[in-house]
């Protein structure tokens, strides 16, 4: 797409996750990515998938979960846009799915290897957000937890702890557990 | 889905529109729906098109087009949200799918009868927005005169205007427009 | 959609199941549930798969399981209907997708958790059927036998037992679990 | 799939329409069809839409219509089974669908040209059904005598014209027929 | 992905397509481009279509018209290879499959304005091929006279006559016409 | 669809494989089949996959490693013609996709017990292909290899060995292996 002085100049950020549920690494990748952007977009990866034991909420719990938490923290709304972006069957078309859901942007933010190898292949320039207390703050031990009754409440915003609560999003971690035929 | 007490305290108000391109109709509607209630989700509808006729603009240049039409207004980012959601092949399972990918939402505006009665069938409270000057205020007629070079300026907000412009989209209207075999 | 006085007064139950294959513990639940309804819809759920390890049998095939049990037990035609139900890839239109594809439906029969729970959110009752057996008369279980060359018979109607030996089911279960690559 | 000796012996046939809306022609061929057969497996064509000009009512709707229909005319449901089959983007794929979908059937009743080709390249033997009144007995002309408000009511089964009533059907053609941007 | 020397010293070209049929009018192009590359890519475009008036034939089908109509003009096998293409739900996202689908080219052939655009877009350099006889040399045209028996015959190579006329495919084109309900 | 003299004369073998990567057994496989048949199809299978731990490579980086295996070993394009076919969801409907996207064919050679017995079904005689050196010529094998950094050069075309190299697929089917959330 034809670029413009415009959005050369401007330097907006990208950042991918799942989000099942939006924990403090991610809140914590946020603002470490807002301070190096002029303005961020937040993609919801997997966007399609909720109630299974990997993808246990919907798109719009996430978007919920993450507007309330970075509220919480006083991140002004105008600094982020959120993008829910599904899987694509054929995996080497979902950048290109990604540039069609999105505002431009030149930053990518990330982690995961394969995010970063595919968006260094397009062209993106990539930087690795610093992980921080890995072993805790990973959606897998959280629902791990979650299944477990163990705490998982101190890995997670304050506002994503009363969210889950609210639509009572542990009962229905262990009810999608449950392997039945 | 459990709803809390804050939930319905709150008024959320749902406005869809496919934005193909966002015009002076859309933004009368937004801040009619704005009046009356907290906040709003703005759903662009049949994201997953573009680069076609009646569909020419991608999800994201729709983002871009609402977001600069409402900083432009002074309308703050806090007011709303904007979530795409794609077309379902089996009709009447939208709802459910503007449901998983939307926060809790409790009234809808809309002006689309389709809409309108599926949103009532599921039990929403549906808000008819009034229609100003319909003959020019439609994507139909801004995509008919961006065709044949008329004037179309005078019906989008300048950002909307000043966007297309960026992006050659009037050229791309008319490649797209070809019947080529 | 619109309730007329006739749905109202006339009981509707709605049994879900994927029937791979049909077993004794369906039988059961489809005789309990018609002593409470007027008329018994029975959705093949998963309808789209066959050939896999745990979807073996095609949906042709697990109609005609169904009504020839159901024949054998002298059970008349005219108080069931059967209807076939894809899985959905956002899980929570499901219950919209069930509504699209079957008649008028006020009662939900089902053991299932995430059915019970799915059911439920959307306004319906939901009655569960009691367990009988449950260790042998599970679909895991009676695959897991005929795979093993073990009695799966006893646990199946005699018009299953005799259906699958007709078209070569058992073999076709030890196809279709190796591993092949 | 392995053929026995039993369905060799018992003729089923296979009937399809849209059933956009079920009508006197419908019926007919129906009749016709049973006379000729043991069992008849009635496919209801196009079965993920609804919502659409050309595509009115959904699959629930379509199984209600022919069922109350064949009940008016006391066939016995013992006779036939419904069962419904989606599109499939790759046409010819669509054949093996139907197979996948339905109990073994060895004869197929229709007069569409494209049906009759794809059934017949497949070896199946095809019957037309001798074509009454077709100016008048065809979905599309009896949708557009709806939609003019005259009388269709005369072209469909007493049952059929009572549920269109019943579910507002008649306001749900004019309203997705009207062109909206 | 890694480009390696060998890769950027090889021209390899690719040229797209849909033919239905394959006439004159594309044998002249794919002569045209393998006059300027090494290796010639021969896309089949929108491959997951057939049996529609647009598209009437299969992608089998479509394989051999252009490999014997190559072969009657003395064109080496090892010159070209042929791979289908289907179309893709999101229009952008469409070179990237093509890059998923193809071995790696460098030089894109069309005429059509919407492939020269995103080819163009994503740094591909596109080379026009000049237009001979168009009135008559396109799909449309060409299935338009198949439809009233008109000569065609002349527009496209013998072996594609010879090949039509072997499957039935004007019967097919006649078929698939008729509007039927 | 209707068979010609010359069809019938001309022996056409299909060859089916997945090919992650290509290895020395598809390659006597295929050496096997061409000593059969005057001319063979290579279906590559699951060519909508790519980037996962059991499917790493792209259709057009298999397409590459068959081309230029079979000419390191001198066998003429002529022979030969490859096609890319995808999963379908419903299972037994992919004999009638495999029979869309190829030309005709009369023979097919495997070893996967169910792609044999889905091709008996429908009519096709099928050649079993003798497996040589089976423990180590599997790609389930040489991805385990590529992984662990043990010898699996060994297995391979030398052009395939060179290929994965230039486009550094080791290294992508060990960032694909990390399990990352």
């Amino acid at each position: 797409m034809k670029k413009t002085g415009d959005d050369i100049l401007k330097k907006v950020g990208l950042y991918v996750g799942r989000f099942q549920p939006f924990h403090l690494g991610h809140l914590f990748a946020v603002k470490y990515a807002l301070k190096r952007v002029d303005e961020l977009i937040i993609v919801i990866g997997s966007s399609q998938k909720s109630h299974e034991p990997r993808h246990p909420f919907t798109t719009g719990e996430r978007i919920t979960m993450i507007v309330r938490s970075l509220e919480e923290e006083k991140i002004p709304r105008s600094s982020y846009l959120i993008v829910p972006v599904p899987d694509t069957e054929v995996h080497p078309t979902w950048v290109s799915l990604v540039e069609f859901m999105c505002p431009k942007f030149n930053i990518v933010f990330s982690n995961d290897p394969l995010t970063i190898r595919l968006m260094e292949e397009s062209g993106y320039k990539v930087i690795q957000v610093p992980l921080k207390n890995r072993e805790f703050l990973s959606g897998t031990e959280i629902r791990r937890r979650i299944l477990k009754d163990l705490d998982w409440q101190s890995y997670v915003p304050a506002a994503v702890r009363d969210f889950i609560m609210e639509i009572d999003g542990c009962e229905r971690i262990k009810v999608i557990s449950k392997n039945n035929d």
